[in-house]
């Protein structure tokens, strides 16, 4: 049997902890569901397993606790919002065709929401063309030693995908080859099969930038990159849709350099990412946000610092009944990867950076739910690119 | 101490099976390398531990009698040879700039490598524009149930990768957590804390062609794809560059219908990709070959089957001192993945399939070394296309 926990709360929640607490009440167990504020904050709810409510309730009421405490004297910033925020109609009824689940968090794209993918990858790519950045292409794969360098293990443990294989061991591939022959899925024994895993999926495509920069010394003017690759993130029962994707697709524009030198372009970035929202006539918000840190020791910490810093900017779309998506970010990481990677900015000490990235699919469905399937209510810019020809 | 182990064999090996043989024997053991044929065909050699190789040399003979006897009635059939066969000069030298490695088998592309690979990229799929298929973009994990069903674990156990994350476990994740705080490595227990494994990475991207068409009932004409993504094969010590990657990119066109129907479009495929080889002077055979199948009681009869019924056409490229790269296939797979995934074609029963493969990095490394890395002497359709603009 489920119940309903209500944790009545000292002080209304604000705006920012109502969005921040369930992210992190969400860890506490897979068992709870459907996290939501009531009576504007005065209380949060959830459904948990009848045994384990008591239990429950009282880790949730000391997180939002702690929570709270971290986020008491914070406001958000709000960079910009799209005058279509004042008017958002949200079009959208049923996904239209072409979105077929493969597995959990796994889609394939075709027909209009293949072509809207499309549309945004080039298009978001030629957002960043001002910046005259290098293409690269990257792996999905990622060594857990470049991972771990980027702090991943220590903030995001939970979502993390490991790249396993079996071992270079004939008996051992001919029993596990034996074995399953005849079942379709994996048995028991299997994981125990594997050799020691050495490499993950990649959570973001631009570690991999940062990585490729290991020991260097950039010139003055520091380097700027285009990329886009799939991303990775397991998260659980919470990928139902596009809007949460265990593997996904990332764009990225990424700037490395002087302190100085990578605000100044985040802030370009800003000016583009508005120009970009009001082209497409997109109601959306640039705000400051914080990451899902894993919940531990320093969690509250972590999301104060990244609120309060405004290392994090959010692209945050609208979706119907309240809710939002966020379609990308503008992050600046101070010198974190250039200590990590030991990349410095000749003459100015350790290279600072900023990236600029962009989740194709939560664009795509965004895009549908404010615009809806029918390409004749769609922004000229959109329905008459080369994506929708013969459409 | 290492040392030669030489198998003198009762009768020479054919060229094909000194193609084939060295595949299996590289399973015997990791401990392997070097495997080679000597004094046309009459003796196989490698290097392997002075304490393992008396027993390696038993079993490396036993294995090669057993192809030789598989093959013995077969000659590989050749549908076609480039006129720049005959005129190959080898013009690459050192690779250029612009090829990373970012860990085993994982590279990063930019400069002149990633303007062919795109260049190869676009121009593969439009080769595939004759066929009018349909563009689907799939994911690049795939679920252990439908990769047994394509007979992945069966055929190619040893190539595998899996996808595996932490369980939705709060007190594991935390330990997992706390145990890599300050380390940059997995430790020896992080196997143990994974979740049961549940998903792959794709192997190829026809699987998920095949999978997204379950239980379907196609019309009488059959249904055409085409499609693009990242694959993964782990081969061990083998992949050491462009050739062989752990992580490269496939371009597919896939052609799902009647056994008529999809022969004569893969005779069709034969056409186009002989016209590609010209149009790029590019010395290379399309000719039957074989997968390089896990060593197990039907491989050699696997082996005989795929060749001698003409199953794979591959698409193999000249590169110097004799060595080849298997660039592409062709490959018709009867009504196997029909059978598999419950599709049929309206009025024929199960539905047949072909796919036309392309590998983009092996394109790439195998134009750089007949062609070099100064575009001056490439081929004007290279030279001149839109991805080497500004070079």
């Amino acid at each position: 049997m489920r119940r309903t926990v209500t944790i009545e709360l000292a002080t209304p929640a604000t705006e920012m902890a109502q969005e921040e607490i369930p992210k992190q009440v969400a860890f506490l167990s897979k068992e709870i569901s459907d996290i939501r504020f009531v009576r504007e904050g005065a209380a949060l709810e959830f459904e948990a397993p009848e045994e384990r409510a008591a239990d429950l309730a009282r880790a949730a009421e000391a997180l939002a606790r702690t929570m709270q405490r971290s986020l008491r004297s914070l406001a958000r910033k709000l960079v910009y919002r799209s005058p279509a925020c004042d008017r958002v109609e949200f079009r959208g009824g049923a996904l239209p065709a072409g979105i077929t689940q493969m597995g959990q968090g796994q889609v394939a794209l075709e027909g209009i929401p293949l072509r809207l993918y499309r549309y945004f990858d080039r298009s978001l790519e030629a957002l960043g063309a001002p910046f005259s950045p290098s293409p690269i292409l990257v792996p999905t794969l990622i060594p857990a030693a470049t991972l771990s360098k980027c702090d991943y293990f220590r903030s995001f443990p939970h979502i993390v995908t490991f790249a396993c294989h079996l071992p270079e061991d004939m008996p051992r591939i001919e029993d596990f080859r034996a074995r399953h022959q005849d079942r379709e899925t994996l048995d028991d024994r299997a994981l125990g099969d594997m050799a020691h895993p050495e490499v993950c999926l990649s959570p973001a495509v631009c570690y991999h930038v940062y990585a490729a920069n290991r020991d260097r010394v950039l010139p003055a003017g520091g380097a700027r990159y285009a990329l886009a690759g799939r991303c990775f993130r397991y998260e659980s029962s919470k990928m139902v849709d596009l809007r949460r994707l265990w593997e996904f697709t990332m764009r990225e524009i990424v700037f490395l350099g002087t302190r100085e030198n990578v605000l100044g372009l985040r802030e370009q970035g800003n000016e583009l990412v508005a120009r970009y929202l009001d082209e497409h006539r997109l109601a959306g918000e640039i705000r400051t946000a914080s990451d899902p840190f894993f919940i531990a020791p320093d969690a509250a910490a972590k999301t104060y610092f990244q609120i309060s810093s405004e290392t994090k900017y959010e692209i945050s779309l609208m979706l119907p009944e309240g809710e939002r998506v966020a379609a990308g970010s503008l992050n600046y990481h101070t010198d974190f990867f250039g200590r990590a990677f030991s990349c410095t900015i000749e003459g100015a000490g350790p290279m600072h950076s900023v990236c600029i990235a962009f989740g194709l699919e939560r664009w795509v469905y965004a895009f549908l739910a404010q615009h809806g399937n029918d390409p004749s209510g769609w922004p000229d810019v959109v329905r008459r690119s080369p994506e929708m020809a013969g459409l």
